[in-house]
């Protein structure tokens, strides 16, 4: 696609997204009311299936078919020390997520999730597979520290090959989708566009990723910094950001989550990263924040304030920092327990229970 | 059985807890530091395998068979007008148990575990159900704003109940148990054994149950006053916390938690009633300590406190506050989980993936 198609089909998928069905979120509301059980009583759930209610714009919301999209990119940033692993491990760890024996399909066929494994920008050549989603915009993006991550095309390219993914997936039936992502180094960038959006300081924000220990966190704040004073990114123009101190696999989760919303789903975002892809999503399309449920709070430094400044509270006290969309999966467990509440559970009057004294 | 024999049945039980398995945690531990994530980025579900590889011994734990006891009782007090809804919800609530139309069926069904409901002590004939356990100590306890909720003999053949329970459950396949209960008013209880053993303020502790309002509030912080004024529970002996100012599902809990870690199966503790009879269990028998776990924190007031003073910590943040064991069940899941990532996820080695920078 040309440029300019390119910019009309973000343009599209934002103007597709709807504010929640108020009718559906009522009618999930009196239902719950009706339910054999104190009013309230069931806190986040009850939430959680009333806001699901809206969003896919039925009184019964299901979250049956459920899918994670883990978006793999390696980072050019990575050069400059700020992660406790090699970045031949992002290429490593794709081949395990194939394979099944990562900590993301554990828990994704632990919960019924299925994983969506996506080559969105790996400094390797990953091998002929075909449960490998190929949307690879490069072989890894420049060191932000020195410059631009990439090019605003590749922005736009990354940002529309995560929101092809929803479109293909859906053909498979599709209630909830989570975010998930596997970078070496890929919590600097997060860390970058974070500041950049929320106008945080590098060291409130900055955290240990996969366990880098107090020298190398200090070497990461100045990364962050740098990347921040060299590139300058426009906070009100997401790509800009995106493309100035983001990364492939970044744009991809912050495009996916425009075109699920678009398509009425609800998004479970994971950790660190995929908060950073949401806040991406947010600027780009202010509709779209409806649809987003925080799964669990990352153990990742600024993970809480980033949180706060989508207004999210997560649903998971697990102390992760792994991603991958880990946490996502297990709080999507959470998510169809919602919706089975309230569609399972007998009312006062099918039950023959009383309500409360005098009524 | 006679009083004598009934504690030595209850002594038998405490002495058989073992504490947990130093060699298998070990094992456990070693394992998840090979396993292809960051070390500790699965935060507390490494803890939990750990832990229940110590309480299992067991190096590989398994979470596979679980089950809820859901034990109902009615309590006097509520004729203080303590709680928002009549004393016949109890056996109305265990009727739409067996048919399974509460929350606990659903939450159960969807977490995969087994629901056993029990009559400790509900004030109505229940009708015949062969799912129905029958451990009825009697129809309702005392009013423990006037005089003992129970006798010393009522308390310890309670506990024994609760503890019978895990053993004929033992023969379906058991890998963990959790907590549940039903019974009008039985927050209040609750509070009073709280304040009884940690030495709480009723302010402190009392909250809004099933949902009174402000009036209903002080009028149960008074309630709960005078229960302790009244009867003076030992708080060393928890016999006598029981007796004076329990409940018989309270009890019935506190020594299905005992026999539990006496089996060693780790224990799922839901919400404000199951912590009060955890309370009361490791006071009975502090060994059992190691074997509980927290589901959620409950928005009842004290809830926290409890957790405390048990030193537990939560893994849900859903602001229940339901019971039945509907944070437990939920819990369970994530537990399973836990034992899952440690025995499927592939090594650094089985797959190929470079361990840390230099290593």
């Amino acid at each position: 696609m040309a440029a300019t198609s390119q910019e009309a089909r973000l343009q599209e998928l934002i103007a597709r997204i709807q504010p929640p069905d108020e009718a559906a979120a009522a009618a999930a509301r009196a239902r719950q009311d009706r339910l054999t059980k104190p009013k309230g009583s069931l806190g986040r759930l009850e939430e959680l299936s009333i806001q699901l209610a809206g969003l896919q714009a039925r009184s019964l919301p299901k979250a049956r078919d459920k899918a994670v999209f883990v978006l793999a990119g390696d980072h050019g940033v990575a050069v400059e020390g700020v992660s406790a692993y090699p970045q031949e491990v992002t290429a490593q760890m794709v081949l395990n997520f194939l394979r099944g024996g990562a900590a993301i399909n554990v828990l994704a066929r632990h919960a019924g999730v299925r994983v969506i494994v996506v080559d969105m920008g790996v400094a390797a050549e990953l091998p002929a597979d075909p449960r490998l989603v190929r949307s690879k915009v490069a072989p890894g993006t420049g060191n932000i520290a020195q410059g631009p991550a990439m090019t605003r095309a590749q922005a736009l390219q990354a940002l529309l090959a995560g929101a092809e993914l929803v479109e293909q997936e859906l053909e498979r039936g599709l209630d909830l989708v989570a975010t998930g992502e596997m970078g070496i180094a890929n919590t600097t960038p997060s860390a970058a566009i974070a500041c950049a959006l929320a106008g945080l300081a590098p060291e409130e924000v900055v955290g240990r990723g996969s366990g880098i220990d107090e020298e190398g966190w200090r070497r990461k704040v100045a990364v962050v910094e740098r990347s921040l004073a060299v590139n300058n990114p426009d906070p009100a123009d997401a790509l800009d950001v995106l493309a100035k101190v983001g990364g492939f696999e970044i744009g991809g989760l912050a495009g996916l989550i425009v075109a699920a919303a678009a398509r009425r789903l609800p998004i479970v975002i994971d950790g660190f990263i995929s908060t950073a892809a949401a806040m991406l999503a947010v600027t780009i399309a202010p509709q779209a924040r409806p649809y987003l449920i925080a799964a669990h709070r990352s153990q990742e430094k600024g993970h809480r304030l980033m949180l706060e400044w989508l207004g999210l509270r997560p649903v998971l006290a697990l102390d992760l920092r792994l991603g991958e969309g880990t946490g996502a999966v297990l709080a999507m467990f959470v998510v169809e327990a919602a919706c089975k509440v309230l569609a399972e559970m007998a009312t006062f009057e099918e039950a023959g229970v009383s309500d409360r004294s005098g009524s």
